[in-house]
């Protein structure tokens, strides 16, 4: 251990030099002796990719290769390992990645589209040839969460793990509860200050959040990733309103990334939630992210950091780094790709849980008898009812909570709901998590 | 890494057999399929000792060899690995570490008090032979927090922690929030709870959870061990009524393990403290550990989890072993021990923060004005009063707390105010950190 501090260097290529990937030349840069310090050797930026050369990143490329093409860069036999930051989970990205393993390198990436698409597969490949893909970066930016799950939880088998897995999202619920205003403006805010993306798709609709959820699940079940099973909302559907009354009943609204073993299979799914103020992950805001896992010896960890940004997302990438320099290796999901256990998906309508649904009703007599029968005949047994002001004639919101039901008869019951003559809106549900 | 199935078995030897020691043989027993599959490799218990052999600990070990003397076990030649969980900085433990070294041996530890007083020693030695010697399970149980800093932070330079290092003084402290009960009452039931040992000193007096500081304050900043500079202070001073003004001012009173590296080296410090209700870690009840790390790319990061009990830290031993099964290492405080790099501590004097102070004096005209005198000859700037009812002549409570000031102005003022005569009791104070 420290008789190798004169091994050779770690040669590394990086492709994509955006926000991130300059973060990265960056860090390297800045602690270069701290980073030999903690490996034994030299980390090397030999070569590098993006879209334009010209751009100033604040960092000095004179001695490194450039490259227009970064699967010719993955390609060159003077590179040990390549840094994916390009981002998708087909074309550049994807080519890259398998020219990298194909030609004999380490891959380090961020990229969780990737590894949610097509993970195992790359992961077969990769330890197929004795290389290591390693993906710190790919969830929860700045928090050593894959690490935390596959290696300090190693002993454990985990039976559930939940979290806040977009920044994006956290941060316009946080606004919208604390400023009160609706999603469309609070959205527009996000996107002038940076938080959001012009097309804010992948993460308002919950897939950026899924793609982690999917990859977290893999390392944390040791099953094959499987986004394809994971059901997924985005936060669109979230009203203003819904934050004073999830105040009132003692919850908060947050998109979570849930996954868990049950008696059926595993269960992976993405949605807004209410869960109660005392609950850890309730009091996490803003763009942070957080993962709490359930593990039979450990129990219950949280984990809470910044979830993106430069700094962050470079501090997991090199982490990843200095972890193959010192030729600490791990299989990419925990265990071998080749013995992941399959597990059935298990099917969104069979989620046991209660529910918080809000309605637009015309304020009229026998309204409620005929929503508490449409729960009746599903079994749905209500837990609260609670009619805000009165208008008679007039459309009112009216909320209502579940005791614990099964989704499938919940959503018969929403259907019969929303059909009434008296409902004037499509039914708001948020499932509620007690954790 | 694929390939390495069939690598011979880990062998290891286990000294102590406690709650710990038997949870660690049980978590081997009952996850040895999905450890192997984790390591490439068998872990095997080949030898044991403890004081007595007779004792019923619910586990098999007819098959293993009993050792009477943990050292002699720990020169067994059939020995690859020892878990030493004897606990203590000297005698048998420190013995047996320092034998399985010697003779070529990795070594696993949950032993802060030995790592705080010896670690660096330990680290040269094992370093300098090759060998591991690894802690996850000596700093907060089932966090892997020790991981989380030397790995998952390793591109960071880390400029503070802090953290709920004692899960005995959280759950006190926490008890005596939520009842109003007194110290000694809720001592006397964390005793019977098995919450607190029957001498409670090390927990209670802040020396367990120094020791932990000491060890993570090396992890994070790349120094030596330095137990012997830790400014310690335990929880006995902490009364029933200081909740009820720390709730009123927006505190929470949490026993905190702080280090930090200032402009005139590393402060290391144990002691009661008032932190925002806001703040992350004021959430963290009951047996519950935390852990806050402040680093210049990845940002904050919070790690909760329990921080004792059989299976969290046996959760934590077993990542150890697994860690060296598959031929993981790491420098044994993140850098190599010769490498370490000596720091100046910061002594308590020269802390920078604001104060709580809680005095019995007696209710008469004057005493604040002899109070606020004694403050301002000393600079320290008062940012708020509180007295608690009015009973001319008679001892009445009095708080107040400070702006921003240094510990030595701080101490001066209060020797001058605790000679007055108007001020019956010591004062209590009890240190303010915003996080």
């Amino acid at each position: 251990m420290s008789k190798d501090q004169k091994a050779a260097p770690l040669n590394i290529a990086v492709a994509g030099l955006g926000t991130v990937g300059a973060g990265v030349l960056k860090l390297l840069q800045a602690q270069a002796d701290l980073i030999e310090q903690r490996c034994g050797r030299r980390i090397n930026v030999v070569a590098v990719s993006a879209r334009s050369k010209g751009k100033d990143r604040g960092i000095d490329l004179s001695a490194v290769r450039w490259y227009e093409d970064p699967v010719a860069m993955a390609a060159d036999p003077a590179v040990d390992l390549v840094v994916e930051l390009i981002g998708g989970s087909e074309g550049p990205a994807r080519d890259t990645v398998a020219t990298a393993i194909e030609t004999g390198k380490h891959v380090v990436t961020a990229n969780k589209a990737l590894l949610a698409v097509h993970g195992t597969d790359i992961a077969r490949k990769a330890e197929a040839k004795g290389l290591t893909v390693a993906f710190e970066a790919a969830v929860a930016g700045g928090i050593p969460i894959i690490k935390g799950l596959r290696e300090g939880l190693a002993g454990n088998r985990v039976s559930e793990i939940h979290g806040i897995l977009n920044g994006t999202c956290n941060y316009i619920l946080t606004e919208m509860r604390t400023t009160g205003r609706d999603f469309a403006d609070v959205l527009a805010d996000a996107q002038a200050l940076g938080y959001a993306e012009a097309d804010p798709t992948f993460d308002v609709d919950g897939i950026d959040a899924a793609h982690k959820l999917a990859v977290l699940a893999s390392v944390a079940f040791g099953t094959p990733v499987d986004f394809a099973s994971v059901h997924i909302e985005g936060i669109r559907q979230v009203g203003a309103i819904d934050f004073d009354y999830a105040d009132q009943l003692g919850f908060c609204v947050k998109l979570l990334g849930i996954a868990r073993r049950t008696d059926t299979g595993v269960e992976q799914r993405v949605h807004p939630c209410m869960v109660p103020k005392s609950a850890p992950i309730a009091a996490v805001d803003g763009v942070f992210n957080a993962v709490v896992a359930q593990a039979d010896f450990a129990d219950r960890v949280l984990f809470v950091g910044r979830g993106a940004g430069a700094g962050p997302t470079a501090s997991a990438v090199v982490a990843d780094l200095i972890d193959i320099a010192r030729g600490r290796s791990t299989p990419t999901f925990g265990v071998p790709a080749d013995q992941l256990g399959a597990a059935t998906p298990s099917p969104m309508e069979s989620r046991r849980g209660s529910y918080y649904v809000r309605l637009m009703v015309l304020d009229r007599p026998g309204v409620i008898a005929d929503i508490a029968a449409a729960m009746r005949d599903q079994n749905v047994s209500m837990e609260q009812f609670l009619q805000r002001g009165h208008s008679p004639g007039e459309a009112v919101p009216v909320v209502l909570t579940t005791h614990d039901t099964e989704e499938a008869a919940m959503q018969r019951a929403l259907a019969t709901i929303g059909a009434l003559d008296c409902v004037v809106e499509a039914p708001r549900m948020i499932r509620i998590e007690q954790f």
